[in-house]
């Protein structure tokens, strides 16, 4: 493990990793082929954070309104979400899935990963994937165990929570130059920072982590105070 | 009313109107005297916003997690906020307050504009102001609400029903340099485009709504697709 300069390392941060079709396009190849670029990226992210002290990552996979893309875009990043779980399975870190298992969307080999946090290796982080999320689908699972809450929530599988295991997220990365959220976690980020880079999420580099961490450094959290 | 070079103009903006009590302080102030700078502010925005054709307008009055700050400031932000509802409703709006009324921290002089919207002169602009707001209290209502759907929404209270008169946001405003929605209204900012402001906002300039407005102009709205 080496050591940083870094003496404010947040312990939770999310992942927008956005813009995968621009960078095909910009390359002259069919929009969908951009997905399978990605995974280099979020692997070599992971490693990062793990060295860096991040406790806990949260990655955008798809949404339920990606779903509505053409079916060749769709498969691709069904593909690509699979594909990472199963990296991300041979390498140290501790797994979840989290979004709507009930539905065709769902990839079936992702199933296994929903319903409880998988380690992997030493599972020295955690590794939250959103997988056919939408915020709509979370915030309702959050009011329907409230009005369930004379229940046991041990009675009660963890799918059925939405993102209640998800924690509260520090600092919001987005790739791509937007500057929005999408539907990303609307409770977890109510205090984040958002740090917003303009290359495409298939050009990541080490250097744009460091950079957004230098810029949290200076960052006065109140979380609303 | 003025013609305008802005063909997309957002239907509704969020204003974070922080750094107040920063911009006292540099001016060896005392930090509680900011908000008395941010009324004028205020006005001129709701009247550039109107001109412009923007439909409504949310400004982040104050928390319930403000309220816990010393009583000297807490009673100037309380002041500032009453203080604007009565300059506003001797102009052109359709004033909304939306917040915990069940709380001594809620200024009683806004109690009868947090039941219903109120119009003054031609009304031609809604605007909201949360005042002891906060987005714990804004979900559990919407919970209740959801909980509660079998009987007719029509029979409820408007203040009963968090923000659900606020309509979804396009273009959140944030002056003072933070890059984070601090609690502002989780879901109806799920799709909202951030615009940071470095400058504190007593030191509000026209300009800064039309760079802001011409930057929305080169942004790719796709709700989530």
């Amino acid at each position: 493990m080496k050591t940083h300069q870094f003496s404010n390392v947040p312990s939770h941060i999310g992942i927008i990793p956005d813009g995968n079709r621009r960078w095909a396009e910009a390359r002259g190849l069919p929009r969908h082929a951009g997905y399978d670029y990605g995974l280099a990226p979020a692997l070599e992210l992971v490693e990062a954070c793990t060295e860096l002290g991040v406790r806990e990552l949260t990655f955008y996979g798809f949404t339920q309104d990606n779903t509505k893309r053409a079916a060749v875009q769709r498969e691709a990043f069904q593909r690509a979400c699979v594909e990472a779980v199963r990296l991300l399975a041979e390498r140290d870190a501790a797994v979840l899935v989290v979004g709507n298992t009930h539905s065709p969307m769902f990839p079936s080999e992702l199933l296994a990963y929903a319903g409880r946090r998988r380690r992997f290796g030493r599972g020295s982080i955690k590794v939250n994937l959103l997988v056919n999320y939408s915020w709509q689908w979370d915030l309702s699972q959050a009011l329907m165990s409230s009005a369930a809450r004379p229940l046991s929530l041990n009675d009660r599988h963890l799918s059925s929570l939405g993102s209640a295991a998800i924690s509260r997220i520090d600092l919001v990365l987005r790739w791509g130059g937007r500057r929005r959220l999408s539907g990303f976690l609307p409770i977890q980020t109510v205090y984040s920072d958002f740090y917003i880079l303009d290359d495409l999420w298939p050009d990541y580099d080490r250097a744009h982590l460091d950079d957004a961490l230098a810029w949290y450094q200076l960052q006065d959290v109140t979380l609303g105070g």
